[in-house]
């Protein structure tokens, strides 16, 4: 049978962790670790998101700053925003909530972050420190299925990894990760997308499998070998007329299939997802203590 | 028979590619692209490869700067040497001939580099844009492996591409470079390395083989398969009383056995190694025209 990878359990142990730590700070009369947020314009979906990242920060102790601005602001007034919490000393990680409106470039906005405060690990630098195995900021999904894997104590070294997606925020950083001299790493890892002519031939080999397309339950029984992890990133909202929302959220994995095969299988809902939060306020205590720039 | 990718002719004529925009830029009375190498300390390998650089910059018409440093230099001051060349207006790129002494941090000196001038493509930066699939600095050998790839027009989109070692200047790169949605790239990657159970099988299917992992023949003819790509990074010195050097040039491939298999294949020496250098000046030259960073 399968050990069932609890993200809400998980998850809720370090944010009792990080409650700690923020205990022991506030004791001593250390800084407490401050998150800012941006927030442009008023999409529903961003709003909840970031209404719940500073939550949160409340829940954890943590102080947080919440910067709403409507989407008429300029690309220049809000780098002047971004520039005004970089030079704050109090704020310690700042985070700018995507989508933000077309008229502003998504890659001019995170180049200007401060890498010290890039608590969502999204700044080239980050990205290539990480890729160069030097201290990082780790973004969000890929940090918190690190954290699966290794509080689940799941054997990585010399494994082979199968990871499906190349995004920018999941499947490349995962690759680049587990591949890695490192634990959890040292797995020889094949990535896979849209291009790839045989998938099924590479899972079928594979002792670790991320599933990182977003497309509902595309890895099917047959394509797993008897005893593998399965990490399951896809959440896609799939139209269900029996649900209160109207939706059901479909991962990108056929648990019903695949789980009876597999050592570890992580559930859509209460896997990875409960874990992204995590890793942000895990991100803004390194960001608080210096850990990753000194 | 396997196409013989032929990295001195490919190198010649990136060269005279070069000549040619140079001639055009002086008789436009535009910038010449100016090279700054900075040499610490005497060591006889380094001074040959610093000294085969400039010699190049001559040959295609940039002007360039050796600023060479007693090993006693401080890091400090070594430091503000780079600064000084950050801020010259007239210098378009640097670079940093490795190894620097002990007392030096090479982590401190690369980052330290302006991004725009890091014609090596070491700073995090450019690793974290080149993961990122925007414009970059990238570094020798990988840039001259997607010449090479790209010049003899080697299908890649939909290959299943093994990467053999995971370095950070070849390997890693190379899987990065290779799984982007690009041309070159667009493979389904697998990056082996020490840690990796099972290569031969890992070779064995694949389309495209990258061996970086520094090991004198180390790919035998029994682990590629009929008709594959096989691109070889490897330059161990192996002790030869027969030759007047005292040693010969070991590719990672045996290419006595693997050639035969091959559709194409780079030979030790004359294949990838001739490219590092045009890659060092095709980068300078994109430096000069701020191509990369505008």
């Amino acid at each position: 049978m399968a050990t069932i990878i609890d993200g809400n359990k998980t998850s809720a142990s370090i944010r009792q962790e990080i409650k700690e730590k923020v205990q022991s700070i506030t004791e001593r009369g250390g800084k407490i670790p401050h998150l800012a947020a941006i927030l442009v314009g008023t999409d529903g979906a961003s709003e909840t998101y970031v209404n719940l990242k500073v939550k949160d920060c409340e829940q954890v102790g943590f102080k947080s700053t919440l910067k709403r601005f409507d989407d008429t602001i300029s690309e220049e007034e809000l780098l002047a925003e971004v520039e005004a919490i970089n030079n704050d000393p109090d704020i310690d990680g700042l985070i700018v909530q995507l989508p933000i409106p077309d008229h502003i470039s998504v890659q001019k906005v995170t180049d200007r972050i401060r890498p010290e405060k890039d608590v969502d690990g999204f700044h080239p630098i980050n990205v290539g420190r990480m890729a160069k195995s030097l201290p990082a900021y780790i973004s969000a999904t890929p940090y918190g299925i690190m954290q699966l894997i290794e509080r689940y104590k799941i054997e990585t070294s010399g494994k082979h990894c199968v990871v499906i997606g190349r995004s920018d925020i999941v499947g490349s950083p995962m690759s680049i990760l587990l591949s890695r001299k490192a634990y959890p790493g040292n797995c020889t890892v094949t990535l896979c997308h849209s291009r790839t002519k045989n998938i099924k031939e590479m899972t079928l080999q594979a002792d670790i499998v991320i599933a990182a397309l977003g497309s509902p339950e595309f890895l099917t029984g047959d394509m797993v070998k008897e005893g593998a992890v399965v990490i399951d990133v896809g959440t896609t909202r799939v139209p269900d007329p029996s649900k209160k929302s109207g939706f059901t959220l479909k991962g990108d994995v056929n648990y019903e299939k695949v789980a009876p095969k597999c050592s570890y299988i992580t559930p859509v809902p209460g896997g990875v997802g409960p874990m992204t939060r995590a890793s942000l306020l895990m991100n803004t205590l390194l960001a608080a203590e210096k850990a990753i720039y000194r």
